[in-house]
């Protein structure tokens, strides 16, 4: 009975712990702070693990690092499904620990174990991209830590209208500058203006103002239009962001009196 | 007797199902949320249709798909001019169905129908591809489906002395900018730079921060004066988009407060 | 006697017609919208004349309508010289007319008109691009019809404090950005990167994002350099922009409201 | 007893000459817009001095103007080092010289100082071009002489929790970009994508729209996601300048309206 209630004792500090919004004090708990830099090395490890002129005749020392990282990931993942039942949010449901364990972020926490899995091991080369992609996707476990998200879906929602009209603007934009270029180009290059879906390469970085230099028009006709759909196409493109960046500001300031409002304390 | 009168409630019940403002739920109507299904089946099929690497091989098939698609266009248009009379804008006219056929967005609908005629026979190359760039136009028959172009039309409205004043600023710009590197670069770049018009090209490219890199100044006055023209240019371009930005989000902050008025429910 | 006053009146008459701001109605008179016509066609007549692939076998053609237009000019610049002792602006001064012929206006007006003279008799190559380079700038004669400049002067003196703020820290940024990859890559390129005027080339066209291509970092610390660099100088550049769009506004919104003010009409 | 005084009275004319805020007129002493200017002078010498084509014949020339300003900068150096003790700021220290000695701007100041003592002698390549970036950092000599760094300190502080977001985001964004374009491409451009800090350069040359044209995808998969890489990172990369232009803007308001706030003259 002591027993029990010693590890119920245990599993509630853990919880406080783990849980970055049960944490009495301000800020993140050291075992969160301790997690976060062991993502941050992670991630640079994983980076620097693909490039061969750092990592050849490092392959021992990086795989022991990402399997020591993996084994810390997999305590994290068993010890955050194990405190799931203190979570009120999740309490009241028949199995909290499978409710928990469905929810978006405790499956990239899955996910992002199984790469160490494989680190001693060969693996096919495309499975082996693909689990090496898997660890950069670690960064996505620092979500918990902050309400960045709510911030930035906030902004999207505010403006949701504005958005889906520039968006089909944008696409409608596009397609026209595209098409256009195909018929002025199609016949002087057709390797690069050929058919609708290469010219659309050519419009989509060219009006992200990008241009890479591999494909530009070269007939008269075809740099009359290119000029124009240049003009065009930045101011379009930009558009988004002028109004993305005015609704974030505001969503950050409401935030930020919503907070003041909430304690004693302005 | 009867049949007149049934087939004027069945004219009634299809002006209600095909023009969005007479229809009483919110959103679309069931048959035009299939038809801007069918615009963006269309587009698409018109897109790859033009990739050798993905028609070639398939031609029946495409045409085919052109072809369907052209009958329900064709569908739509009659039946759109036969309810065009239930329409209280057009049935003061004494041609309500001249009347509409004249408006631009059934012009559209007219000339989209087009192309789908020539799906199984040859056309020469030219006209062909003029064809192709037509069913992408169909992209603009979802205008009819939204009110965007009054939001865009009075952002533009609304700063157009803003605009004018740039534009010919811009224009100033451009010209001046490319008279210049037509004086520095002539002599060492003439296949580039040996004209204005040929330096006007450099200078959009330039202004716009596209950079494809196919022209750029080699003298040591050239690139004084194209950093210049670089760093002042880039400003100037960018003017534009911060004030539709702004003045775009005005006219939807206004439109929404007026809808908000509108009805008891704020 | 009386030739004297008709030659008056005829004077006061030339000069409502040639001075926008004197003209009763709205808009511009007659006279002044056909000198805005010729400055356009003067213009494209300049910038088309330079091409070889258009002006070749049509010199002739070329020469009569510079000529022509040179003539009109001529006589406009007569006339105004002659009408200046209408304007009170000048009548104050001792010798209104030798004040006005000092005015920048006044100028550009009669160095517009010297590219004529030269039309038919061939000038040497440098003087000739010149005097081509002239002719764009006759678009500055447009200055006069509107109140433009007034807005632009008025948009940057508000923000002057920013503006040289941010133009010391832009010098300082590309200064410091060009310095440290000529430490970087002077070895590894030292054609394009050997010393620090020729790195300040690539600083510029990497901080606005043109990014023709001709200069990039090739060596990993160039690349690492290169990389912080673009990120902090695409903000550097585009801060004045965002500046100055917003001044721009109010600007233009204090004419409107105290165009308001001025008459009965709101 | 009177030399002491007389000294004393000349080292508080001193401090009132060098130092910008004891100045008791508007603007600048005369001593400092001379080192003002001396600085710029400075800096253009230390630019040219590094280009072959410029300074190839006059290597003594440049050598006596950049030992010439050395010692004029030593003088000013041991000049502000004897009129510490007359700041208030530094006067409550037990050491004011040391105190002064070790602020970073007199920091900056000594070290200005050393290239000017290898004018003459030959230096090792590396130390050399080390020196010469040395003598661009004499600009940072004028933070002095305004309250810039200020402006700037406050708009970034007020704006530092959407900067972080930003930052957070960006990098997740770039390393994200990178990580896909490495699983497309490697295969086909393996020198240009075979690992994911080769991709990262491709992704913060393209997120950034500089776009050099070294590397861009080949692939049908690669330009796909190119493409939307390239629209989603220019909105991300855009949205830190927008947020920090209107800060900077309220920041700068701000200041204006203390200062008004300050005297009796509004």
């Amino acid at each position: 009975m002591g027993a029990v209630m010693a590890l119920g004792a245990l599993r509630q500090t853990a919880y406080r712990h783990l849980e970055p919004t049960a944490w009495p004090k301000k800020g993140l708990s050291p075992l969160n702070l301790f997690l976060v830099v062991l993502i941050f090395i992670a991630v640079a490890e994983a980076v620097l693990d693909t490039e061969p002129t750092i990592s050849r005749g490092r392959e021992r020392l990086f795989a022991t690092v990402e399997f020591s990282i993996g084994i810390v990931f997999l305590v994290e993942y068993i010890a955050r499904l194990w405190v799931a039942v203190e979570n009120p949010e999740f309490r009241k449901y028949r199995f909290p620990r499978l409710r928990y364990a469905l929810t978006p972020i405790a499956i990239i926490d899955l996910l992002a174990v199984i790469p160490a899995l494989f680190a001693f091991s060969g693996a096919p080369s495309l499975l082996l991209r693909f689990f090496r992609i898997l660890r950069i996707l670690r960064l996505a476990k620092l979500g918990r830590m902050s309400n960045a998200w709510d911030d930035i879906r906030e902004a999207f929602y505010d403006r949701r209208h504005e958005f889906s009209l520039i968006l089909g603007l944008l696409v409608l934009t596009v397609l026209i500058s595209g098409s256009l270029m195909y018929f002025a180009e199609a016949d002087a290059q057709p390797d690069k203006f050929g058919s609708i879906p290469r010219a659309l390469w050519w419009a989509i970085i060219t009006m992200t103002t990008i241009g890479y230099g591999d494909t530009y028009p070269i007939t008269a006709l075809g740099r009359v239009l290119g000029g124009i759909i240049a003009i065009a196409g930045v101011m379009m493109i930009a558009l988004p962001t002028g109004i993305f960046a005015s609704s974030f500001t505001e969503a950050m300031d409401r935030r930020r009196l919503s907070k003041k409002g909430d304690g004693p304390d302005a």
